[in-house]
């Protein structure tokens, strides 16, 4: 399986950012043609109970190389990436990759 | 569900780091008590195909709070806790989270 990670820095107002996450951003992703499922976590510490530089990672799955490809390059993923640039651009880091265990 | 969030950043030595990974890391995490399942995804690059700082997550899953403190105070936990900083203690950051879908 292949995955598209998103790692979100904290942002700096909260409420707005998960008012936007949810009710704009994730519906966007729930419709990318291929995406098996997101899953999305909230980073509440490190494992010593102390801060972290993220706040939440989302993880979009794919089935291969192939369906991510074509998803990457649907309406439906170019809609998504411009609304994540509109409302998180400068804390977001994405990244692609493949698991091997799990 | 609760997640602990392991990302190593690039090593030196992939192949030594690859090595160790494989043979001694991984089978140590999976005898930690809790543990539902161990997700290793390895980083192929950014979402435009360029470098990334990092190079291996795993993700290892637990039922709720309760296992999940419990996993971390086993000696199971202690020895691959142990074991992680004796080969990546310099490359890896830890973070744990709460899984709200997926």
């Amino acid at each position: 399986m292949i995955k598209l990670i998103a790692l979100y820095k904290k942002p700096a107002d909260v409420e707005a950012f998960e008012a936007h996450y949810r009710e704009v951003h994730l519906p966007l992703v729930q419709k990318v043609p291929g995406l098996v499922r997101a899953e999305v976590t909230r980073i509440q510490s490190d494992a010593m109970g102390g801060e972290t530089p993220y706040y939440l990672m989302a993880e979009m799955y794919f089935e291969n190389e192939e369906t991510f490809k074509q998803a990457m390059k649907s309406p439906e993923n170019k809609a998504a990436a411009k609304d994540v640039m509109s409302f998180a651009g400068d804390i977001v880091m994405m990244m692609v990759g493949r698991i091997d265990e799990g």
